[in-house]
């Protein structure tokens, strides 16, 4: 087990590094987050920093030996990197998990080969290849860059007036892979931790709503039957167990509706703590930061219980300009991440209200 | 008021320090933590530090300039660095407030000037003062330096059998209060924050239990009337009103039955957050850690409402060595402070359970 005292390395210093270097406080461990931009804010939280880009081989290798264990906050670190630092440290979640959900591709061929549910899909790497998928997965369909996608970034929508051979040009000819269309009725995700041991413990489903691709807001509970509920964590601890995963993994799913039975259809993993579980700070008795830095230690989990109903707000871009209006009410935690110029799209902070559970 | 990216200037790098610099966090605030000893539990989760001692002018000065408010974690910060700090920054809780309860003779005139009962007193200048204010007061009683006096250090029991010549002595002739003996039931605290504009919110009234002088456990409900909880609140409003007060203060109070009628004595005021309100991170709806940041930077107060039954239990030197153990429970809440070495008496973390209110 990882004592106190110890240090926990990060890479990455956005705002879940810096939720993550928080909880460690907690347990009185320290944080030393790598971090290309100096400007990082999780900086203003950590014991030390390690300010070199991802690929200096030296840099990363000063920062692990002084490391306990290393996480990281996003899963597009390179292969070399997690394969450097776990020569020096333990890195949790390991090479695998990162390789895996880091390429939508490997990601989907992965959950496919656990008999679980994802959209229809196709390898792409030329335009013929995509005029081929279309005829097999039909219009319309989502052209997506097999990497470094996020917040519906490296992505197109085909619809039946669309020209394969622009679509393919406008992700840059990128590798990349073809999603059929998914008529979902509800986007959820599953904010789970495992422990190195097996342990297992999943936070209550959430019901997330996205504005141009960015996540809004998160409810909690979502709202579905106990059954598609069960349903929808017995996917995360299967993906879990099967990439013998240690930390905080988020399952991305869609709900949709077959012939009216109601079915669960995995969209994406990601190997760390998520935008969806914010919520747990204060709604739930352990939080997906704490959860995470207790599988990183070896420490036992702690429990998930939610303590009421919750809704989570996200503050992108200029909407963070509301700061002084949300401290006014006293049922609102306010959560700002220390950026400084609220740029469009840019996540500025968030708002959880934890509501008394309806009678 | 002190919008994100400001800095909050710390005196003192504790616990105190931590939690505050943690809370600070929330609201997008960067900390600077000023504290003569480099190995401080508050520099792990600082943006900034200053190493420096209470009475270095020019690092004063230099650490306010690049700070938007100055707080401090403890009582004893000397008057010229209070003055100094408030030529350069806002301070709060302000130098009336510090010079008021760093002394225990001042702080007892002025809770006396309130008309809210303490302990009888008197002012003992010299072993000739302390005779005669025994004969007045009665024995036993006990002998307190009027300054530096913390977890029951610099004061003696002086009994029937006690030489006031020595007992004068071996607190090293400082300059001294005698308390009359208090035949207390029980004692609470009240955490309560005041903002400028006279904002006041209080946390519920927190039974406290010490051992060796240290405090080991504190329970909310305190289990006393709610007329003698409103009372103990309403002191300490009147309080914070009358030093005009701005952030978390705690008032130490006997609870006394005289004649068979319960009442309110003050013992001790701590202009500051202070161990018996750690609690309300997890079992209040805002932490007295928040609560501190909100007045300092014009911020209205959040709920202080309460979120089930508390019993915070302190880990002190050795106790520290059940982490495992307490990590186990999955209804604990351990915070561990980042020191070193578990010396006696040392306060090394906390463990907070948050129960179901009882039927």
């Amino acid at each position: 087990m990882i004592g106190p005292g110890s240090t926990i390395g990060i890479l990455g210093g956005g705002q879940l590094g810096r939720m993550l270097a928080l909880a460690a406080a907690h347990y009185g461990l320290k944080s030393h987050i790598y971090c290309p931009d100096a400007d990082s804010p999780a900086f203003d939280v950590a014991a030390r920093t390690t300010v070199a880009a991802y690929d200096d081989e030296a840099a990363l290798a000063t920062f692990a030996d002084a490391c306990d264990v290393v996480t990281y906050e996003f899963e597009n670190v390179p292969h070399a990197t997690a394969a450097l630092i776990s020569r020096h440290a333990a890195l949790h979640p390991n090479a695998r998990a990162l390789a895996t959900t880091q390429d939508r591709l490997e990601e989907k061929t992965f959950v496919a080969s656990l008999s679980i549910r994802t959209a229809p899909f196709r390898k792409v790497s030329s335009a013929g290849e995509l005029a081929q998928a279309l005829d097999e997965l039909g219009r319309p369909a989502v052209l997506k860059t097999r990497r470094f996608g996020y917040d519906g970034k490296g992505q197109v929508i085909v619809t039946p007036e669309t020209d394969p051979e622009a679509a393919f040009a406008a992700l840059g000819h990128a590798p990349c892979i073809l999603e059929g269309f998914v008529a979902f009725e509800r986007e959820v995700s599953v904010v789970a931790a495992r422990t190195a041991d097996g342990g297992f413990a999943a936070f209550d489903l959430c019901a997330n709503e996205h504005r141009n691709h960015i996540l809004a807001c998160t409810r909690v509970p979502a709202g579905v039957s106990a059954a598609l509920e069960a349903e929808a964590v017995d996917i995360a601890r299967r993906i879990a167990d099967a990439l013998d995963y240690v930390g905080v993994l988020t399952v991305e799913m869609f709900l949709v509706a077959e012939d009216g039975v109601p079915h669960v259809v995995v969209n994406e993993i990601a190997p760390r703590v998520h935008n969806s579980g914010h919520w747990t700070i204060e709604g739930a008795v352990t939080s997906q930061f704490e959860q995470h830095v207790r599988a990183l230690c070896g420490y036992p989990l702690g429990s998930p219980d939610r303590l009421g109903r919750i809704a989570m707000e996200n503050l992108i871009g200029d909407e963070v300009a509301a700061w002084p209006q949300i401290l006014r009410d006293p049922a609102a935690h306010l959560h700002l991440y220390g950026k400084g110029r609220a740029r469009p799209g840019r996540k500025m902070g968030h708002v959880t209200r934890v509501l008394p559970e309806k009678g």
